[in-house]
């Protein structure tokens, strides 16, 4: 079935690319390149992604995709006995198909708040850890995962972001966060959290393109130089490493020139406030406040019928027998008529 | 260092996308799908696809690239002791960085003839495997691996399909066929293998993209549904699974539009072949006789400095001291004009 | 340091073998034996166990631990796109280092209830999966694992297991019970879960030694034949499969020779009745009530400091600032002066 | 079917263990120990094993079996992305069922000499790799792997040993040494590498006790501190780590006492000798010259099967229509009287 007739609002990787992105692809298309990232293009856009993220020995890497990304950066940064800490809401921990165990290191939950780690949470696992007479039997943790956003929409603020960034410190463990939608982080009037607060507080993170801009793309940073010892060749062995690496070097240097990818999430911003603004206007109720470009709202369930024939949503999950949370997302590409469209039908279902 | 002022012969996958691809990308940009690989073009891609290879029932999942496709492939495919027989020149054996082994599987070797395994030899080690009073110490013979054209740019004949098929079939042990370059050898006046009898004498196969007109992509293909139960999952454990799935499927369903995938490497076969012929004119000695459009040839080291400041080509092994073994490859998007310019060069330097 | 001196109820493998069994390790000693269990007198234990669970057509196989053990039998019935059902205090959830994500596969944890799984949260949770519209990208429940006596010494009823077996049919989920401590439960007078029983509600599960009177070894069950297919290789590739496998075979052939194994563990339940007792005779508080061989009590941090001076006992967790939680364990080979010493102190440090 | 009526010489592993052994078993079979290898004589055990190697800092511990012990050493040592140089004729390239791909990790496999890695083959190999320009898409070799003895009975020279030292060193590649048959090696008078000296040349190596005296287990030796951090976990992590593990404490602290480790070995050298010298006597063709326990003959297929009512040995490999590779082997175990009927029926068939 074409969703093609449907408002686009199911997820926020449902279009292509940034025209500006499109334009160089098809500029360069003919244009011979060397393999595997090692051309000028890519070099620039590392250079621009250190500048932006004010770490200049960075090592930046693009791979294609976030499960895979996940995979092969913890698997980097992991010793074959250690795993990754998470809140249980977490893309890796939920939503992954199990690639983290694949590479044989196990995801350690904790529970969340608001789609969060807490910081006083982490450091009470990382002590009640180091205490356990059992320690030398269990899965040592490695790693701290997050997410900003979260895979709820929400926002770690500058100080919990600092302060998960001394507790890992202060444990000798590195931070890793997931940027899959980052660019809707900073488009976010709210957020307080920059590319350099990132880049100062964790030791890897990535720079999401496929839900930000680019055709699909992400860019890892390793604030550090060497940080993750041939990283080129576990990128190889996960399947990793794209032949015509130029093509994601490309979308990274054009979302990374004159502050495109500060700047791209904000239409996406504002559509998620005006549909915020309706849903609750109209009287329904919204299942997580999030500042982000993901709205959770809780339908009845024959209103979602209605709105199934003419919006593309994604079910979130059960709210009770009569009721479902479901999740609309905008995005870069989100247009003004899409939004008033998706307005005035969900005016239209709560009356 | 940007190699776009050498004469691009170092790989065949130096340029971006066939016209045909690039135009629709750029006319489906805006239009909203759904994700991984649910839309209707990747339906249609699909189709076309099992209509070529006549093999309607089977079952169709595009990847990004070819480690990835192999890793994935042969775990779905293997039990969990089991391995996987390759050439010991196989791409799976020597250049995949062991992303085999990550998933737990061996490799198990086999020598090599000019790239390929011997029937022969297939059969001697399948059946020696059985007679083994060690084998339950052993690792079991799971799935036998063969790429066409080979990684030495060698044919497999149509008779050498059909027997190993054959050999397979009698120790119950399915075939894969990596066809990375597949578009060169459906290319070539030599191949007697079409894509229906590699379907009929295959449990899986992949038809390559990256190397043959797509930005990326490679298209598996299982002929009997559902030979590889859950796949979908499978590939989303490897970090194989794209968001934007329809950006695999447009490329394919162009490829397979009007037989433009059987058509789209006769230009690669020609200019490969005025190549092979210039060199032997010119006195040089081919590493190995391959009718495709990977070129081995020897070249005196000091020749080699001198090519080196005009065209880009690959290293594949020393010969001697004073020799070395390199590759030229052509591909969908060698000029005419580059070849001219090739073969002025070539006999320049011999003289 | 040495823990000789102190009264031994840290764990219930504390002590070597059951006289029986030191016995007949010394007479055969010097007898030649194929190996790798295909001895006969292995074959002789298998039929014995065949007898005793009432299930004739069963595999058997001997490994050495029960991390082991666990590992190499969930491997073997998993698919590799699958994960393992366990309560979240489950050994393999907990205290196995990552074993299970070793061999690929996440451990999915529900909340347990004294131990053990509610049958009705079991089938919520694989109710639940099967409705999720994101299963595809998660890991699908492959397995129920539930241990009998659980980590907490607690008991499944018959009730119970039927339960489990019939939502695990339903859900076509095997079930695999983890029988560490299983001569505890058959000793107990609570238990109503036999052997027979076990084995007509399992798909696989293991009889365990080393904690009930082995030097070391576990039997693992399968009541249908060849529900694991070269399980013998799958030993070999965990590095499970002991040379001079005979060991073990003749271990569990003297276990279940005259019914030693369902009698084995009746002193080790009265020991532990009589400390239960004692501690709740004197004012302790029990941390579970448990009916087995491990005893839960809290304690008072001042009064830990003297009981280990005499007694070897092990930390479980922090209780609140000033109290712990410990486990006091019997076994086959608690002696009754052992008791009697151990009650006087707990006695003495109550006053 | 009971090997017990014919004559052992099928292994070295087909009787129990040392009496002395057996009798320290039985004396503290009844002393309560602390798990896991924490007892005091795992630690006597450890410090004159760290005596006899003359490597005071080494760490030491305990594994059950040989192809466990290697699994878990080359994972321990190995880098995600490294895999192990081995022969291709090395229990890890050959019998351990893929124990060490399990792991993640790929056999790189150098052809054999004598069952030997020949020190400027990997000499060859290391230099190769590092000037490979397509080394970052190959698995880096991260180990080099041997066994002494060798799988085919035969001894590296010291001379050998340090040049593989000095070669390992050269290339930062550590050098492990797997000891399965070391005793024999020890016991043969051909041998000039001494336990010093493997300590001085290897990372890791491990001393076996399964084919050497004891009931299981083989001592791994890092012999400088701390080489392989968290390794208690990873042996859990592997199902590697014995409960009771003072037995295997026990059973190498009695081979350590009094060098009887060095001596053992002898009767098996002794015989082995005797049986060679009477199978070339009697016109037999020895397959390899060994100097340890391990005899390999080319036999009439007709002949053999006379022998096998008689005598249980083991296949090696077909060796051409009419004749098999056999190995019979000889242990610590082995008694004049069975040399005697041996040599009494080799003569017999020969006639």
């Amino acid at each position: 079935m074409s969703s093609s007739q449907l408002l686009p609002f199911a997820s926020d990787y449902m279009e292509g690319a940034h025209p500006a992105i499109l334009k160089r692809l098809t500029e360069t298309n003919r244009t011979p390149m060397p393999g595997y990232g090692t051309d000028a293009i890519s070099e620039a856009a590392r250079a621009k992604i250190r500048a932006a993220c004010q770490c200049p020995e960075a090592d930046v890497y693009f791979l294609v995709g976030g499960t895979q990304t996940n995979a092969t950066v913890i698997d980097a940064l992991l010793a074959s006995y250690q795993g990754v800490v998470a809140a249980d809401t977490g893309h890796i921990s939920l939503h992954e198909a199990g690639a983290i165990e694949f590479g044989g290191h196990k995801v350690l939950t904790l529970p969340h708040t608001d789609g969060k780690l807490r910081p006083e949470d982490v450091d009470a696992y990382l002590t009640a850890f180091a205490a356990d007479g059992n320690r030398d039997h269990m899965v040592m943790p490695g790693m701290v995962y997050i997410s900003h956003p979260t895979e709820y929409g929400t926002l770690y603020t500058a100080e919990e972001l600092r302060r998960l960034h001394a507790i890992c410190q202060a444990h000798k463990v590195p931070l890793y966060l997931d940027g899959a939608r980052l660019a809707y982080a900073l488009a976010c009037p709210e957020n307080d959290v920059s590319l350099p607060l990132i880049a100062a507080c964790c030791d890897a993170f990535y720079i999401g393109g496929t839900k930000c801009g680019t055709l699909f793309g992400e860019a890892v940073v390793f604030p550090q130089k060497n940080r993750a010892p041939h990283f080129f060749t576990i990128m190889k062995q996960h399947g990793a490493l794209l032949a015509k690496g130029w093509l994601l070097g490309l979308q990274f240097d054009t979302l990374f020139t004159d502050g495109l990818y500060e700047q791209l999430g904000k239409p996406a911003i504002e559509a998620a406030d005006t549909i915020r603004k309706a849903l609750q206007e109209y009287g329904y109720r919204l299942f997580f406040q999030t500042p982000t470009n993901q709205i959770f709202v809780i339908m009845a369930n024959e209103q979602l019928e209605h709105l199934a024939k003419k919006v593309s949503y994604s079910f979130w999950e059960p709210y009770d027998d009569a009721h479902t949370v479901i999740r609309l997302a905008t995005s870069w590409a989100t247009t003004d008529d899409e939004v008033h469209e998706l307005t005035r039908i969900i005016k239209e279902l709560a009356q």
